[in-house]
């Protein structure tokens, strides 16, 4: 993209003086109301189910889902094509790596984001049918949204390891970790979220790259229902011991939550508010609320971070994940001073930089979130709703927090940083929304 | 007392000028030396028993600790009293209130203050003989520490509610939280304490007000136990649920956690470092490294706070309890920039101004505890180790959080706010150090 500053500023006017929707006049009416749906959003975890259960494009056909805008096979990054050959032996659909390969050369197997079917996956986000995911309800607005449960640390199918101890944890997951949180999640009538994450955040989790709190808390929640509905010993201690030791473990709640609040927002098909940001490895793509289900997709940056021991940039994978759904809905990146504990990981030397970041990100932002303050702002809530127009127009990209995957397959996460998304993805949006707006004037 | 400036100047010299300690030769080692053992300190929860299985003193007698220095039945304020009340109907020494009254206005009762017999209690501090109480053990100096168990919120005896929900309320903790806990925290071979500290202080919590980050962790870490120790569904579900509504529930692990510190600290008899600052409702006393037993009182301050709705300072009851035995040891007021939460509820209008108190507190402080770092202070240590002759000195006074109960017994907790200790415990403290080793510098 060469896009000049004048035909930028001639797009951004475009987009200002026409009348967006019906019921909005305005672009800033639009846009008021696409982030007051991500602000009335209230996300409960109502069940956890087979993929399969609730996502009917499983059905008949060998199909995969991944992270980040749509992509083929041949130019999947290794974390992804490793945690592919893990789903595929996992499903039972290939022997070993060599037949999961061939099959995915062969094109025997059909590939859709999961953008596409209310869920969202971290890293490589590959889910197939039979593995357990979080069931959520927007409660206000009645969608729903999807995500695989956290594996914990180490050797896990999202950085793309796919050996015998992976996939017999995918299998744990759904034979005893689902029924028993599922049947907890029931008995309570449904955990509400946004509670535990208002709590968390005031707490120092931003939900990217730090869920200790929420995950702790989402525990204590839960503990009295598992304890009701789960009587077999093994199996409950099984299940508290796995949350225990897993910090993330709420990241993929964060996640679906994340993306059950930009669904509700979407319903309004107007404005300039960035509803979708998610990375393929390949491809870093966003989607805006007046231009729908079309992506804007620019090559990925990869993180500058903080390496663990061992290894450097060089052996970093180009940033990938849907995890960038917790961005899109002011937690994260946007929420660095929330988190001093993030700065340490992700490489921000003070929370004086970390709190001028979160100012910075309030300046291409629509509102900040009335439920979500933090403490280290005196209380000021998370910037939320990040405007593509500001973006182009004061040159400030969306600052993301992400965990650095290795770039050959199975070798796991290496370190945290952060990155920003590609500008061109922006400026690429704000052309297609200014010419589209001008086609409806032109035929109305 | 009318200390005058200049003898307090003389005391401070006399102090500094003598050797304090055959093995300290300066006040400065002494005072490192009592500081070093605070931060070394590591005590783990080892157990959950009755009181008088760990406390010898209960045996052969009618006796009740309380919180803060030594003081009379006559002098108790109703906070206490009422608690005293509901102890011994608990106990099965009264039947009613008037038989309790009748009991203690006779002298039956016999009074210690916890402290005495290695024990804190918070607000009233009323313990008796068959009351649960948390057995910590200090393992690299081998003291041990008890306190009490967390009632909850609402109508709860440290508050001096005694009505039959209240003792009803001991009896399942006696009957049930205690051996499902025991039997969970013998099971995990003890819980390390500093951990979770160390984690919570990073989520806002400073163990004085605020613990609800300490008490999910806490939850987290030994749900895998008790359900594999306890099979009882009922049981274990009624433990989950009574933890998970109880924000409060690790401060009196902390309070334990300070009496442990604290006594090994006492251990070194030299130094101007505050090794005990406890309340009864009427004095406020300290205790200090170099004078060992000896309480040094002074007449309690009434928190300034944040009243409930409905209540005003009027209504308040003087401070009260060991609970400031967190402040002893760097948590609470002394930390209050750690935690942004608690300065909502105490009445600190902003960050700013929290992390200028903590800043005030290092300016009386002998450290910076290396494992209890701050994220709001770029991650230096709490100050720990206050210093009676900076104190003097500095006129700076200790910030103490509080809770602040009704004066009138029976109608619990109107408050919390921030209050210090009377200037004339430091003082009188300073005085009697200088001549104790002025004596000893006689003799010798």
């Amino acid at each position: 993209m060469t896009d000049s500053r004048a035909d930028l500023g001639r797009a951004i006017e475009d987009i200002r003086r026409h009348v967006p929707h019906r019921t909005y006049p305005t672009l800033a009416d639009a846009n008021a109301a696409v982030v007051q749906r991500m602000i009335e959003s209230e996300p409960w975890l109502v069940d956890v189910v087979l993929a399969q259960d609730v996502i009917p494009q499983f059905a008949g056909r060998k199909l995969i889902l991944h992270a980040g805008p749509p992509l083929d096979w041949s130019e999947m990054t290794n974390p992804a094509r490793g945690a592919v050959f893990g789903a595929l032996m996992y499903e039972g659909w290939a022997e070993d790596e060599a037949a999961a390969r061939r099959q995915a050369d062969a094109g025997d197997i059909e590939f859709l984001p999961c953008h596409d079917v209310n869920a969202v996956g971290p890293m490589g986000g590959i889910t197939s049918p039979t593995m357990a995911v979080f069931v959520l309800e927007n409660r206000p607005f009645g969608n729903r949204a999807y995500c695989t449960i956290n594996e914990g640390t180490g050797r896990v199918m999202r950085f793309g390891y796919y050996g015998p101890d992976v996939i017999e944890r995918q299998r744990w997951m759904r034979d005893t970790l689902r029924p028993v949180l599922g049947a907890g999640v029931r008995a309570a009538g449904g955990i509400n979220l946004k509670r535990i994450a208002a709590e968390a955040l005031a707490m120092g989790d931003e939900f990217h790259q730090r869920n200790v709190a929420a995950s702790a808390i989402f525990l204590r929640e839960l503990a009295p229902w598992l304890s009701r509905v789960c009587h077999d010993a093994d199996q409950l201690t099984s299940v508290f011991s796995f949350i225990a030791q897993t910090p993330q473990f709420f990241l993929n709640l964060a996640m679906a939550y994340g993306k059950a609040t930009v669904d509700a927002a979407r319903q309004i098909r107007a404005g300039s508010v960035v509803t979708t940001m998610a990375r393929n490895g390949v491809q870093f793509g966003i989607r805006l609320s007046g231009t729908g289900d079309r992506w804007f997709t620019g090559p990925v940056n990869t993180a500058r971070g903080v390496y663990f021991s061992g290894f450097t940039a060089e052996d970093g994978n180009p940033d990938i994940g849907d995890s960038t759904v917790t961005e899109t809905i002011g937690w994260g990146g946007i929420a660095q001073a929330a988190s001093p504990g993030v700065c340490k990981i992700v490489g921000v030397p003070s929370l004086a930089d970390a709190i001028r970041s979160t100012e910075a990100m309030r300046t291409i932002s629509i509102a900040e979130h009335p439920d979500f303050v933090v403490p280290t702002l005196d209380w000021r809530g998370v910037p939320i709703g990040i405007d593509a127009t500001r973006v182009v127009e004061l040159e400030v990209l969306p600052m993301i927090h992400t965990g650095i995957a290795h770039k050959e397959p199975g070798r796991g996460q290496i370190g945290s940083g952060t990155v920003h998304p590609p500008m061109q993805c922006f400026t690429q949006a704000v052309h297609a929304y200014a010419a589209q707006l001008g086609e409806l004037a032109l035929r109305a």
